[in-house]
């Protein structure tokens, strides 16, 4: 059994954004040799979230919208008495659930035609860390 | 180490559906001969999801009705500017993280009593698959 | 190539309830042996989840606040017919997709600064059980 682990930065140049970073991933996979196996990507953040869905820029467009509405930024939160004023950065990378897995299948990431890794970060402007851990032979 | 991967295919008859596929994705465990490890189940789509909850015919029209008020079906998403008309559904699976890993003690998924596994149709009345993915020993 | 399972038992004093178990989990990582690899934990559960987020007072009450407004208690739903009056527990726990996956580096939880493990209990006072299962080497 092999397990290997790589981290990927990101600073995004916005407050939120999402990051196709399927070829990223993809990359990892390659250079761990795993032919067979599971490929863990999760950031080491509390304010961004890993997905898989369509690179489709107008579905993009329409996820960004619909996470505001659902966890909207405002200033009422009780996480925002300590200084902060990202509390809608936690709900959406909850509602996002933070991390993914992704399956291995002859040492190639076993994804469907349209599916995409994202990153989406909802507090940035600053340096962020995804770990990459793959297990698998 | 064991890896064991199989695919599950769905043509559900209607556009949205709850599928319990929990007998499917033990006899893929009993295939698979592993007797500890994790099983990976995930649509390989984009408007369907895994998700672990209750076998009970009203809590899953509940989750039905929850779903489509957090994530309505409507025609204004930017999504459907390239001609499509689900955007809803790529939220709803979403919303229900579209993946699960599930737990394998003694030969057997080790879910708790009233954990049951169901495939989420959003955009259903196709052809569309399921990888299950196992790794351990 | 290594597996450890054991189990972690709640009884929370009230019915909704965020139980802050990073210590817990990394017991059990240590007693595993397992210096680099993958731990899951779940409830066996279909009215709790298990997240990763801040430790923070505020934002604990805002996580709550937000989950009740997004699947709140109410009567009116088919689950409660059963004579069930839980429905929106198993909501909330699909918000947060009941399970997470985290990474071991080095014989240690591989997570961010901020990063902590929560178990969310939204139908407690009664024993329930947690799975940890970890794969590695």
């Amino acid at each position: 059994m092999k397990t290997f682990t790589d981290y990927l930065w990101f600073n995004t140049a916005r407050e939120r954004e999402m990051v196709h970073i399927t070829p990223q991933v993809e990359a990892i996979v390659k250079a761990s040799g795993v032919e067979d196996g599971l490929c863990f990507v999760s950031p080491m953040h509390i304010t961004a979230a890993i997905y898989v869905n369509d690179h489709e820029g107008g579905l993009i467009e329409d996820i960004g919208e619909w996470l505001e509405k659902l966890a909207p930024a405002r200033p009422e939160y009780r996480h925002h008495q300590t200084g902060e004023d990202n509390a809608d950065a936690h709900l959406k990378a909850l509602l996002l659930h933070h991390e993914t897995t992704l399956p291995i299948t002859k040492g190639r990431l076993d994804l469907g035609t349209w599916q995409r890794v994202f990153y989406a970060e909802f507090d940035g402007r600053r340096r962020k860390r995804v770990i990459v851990k793959i297990l698998g032979v």
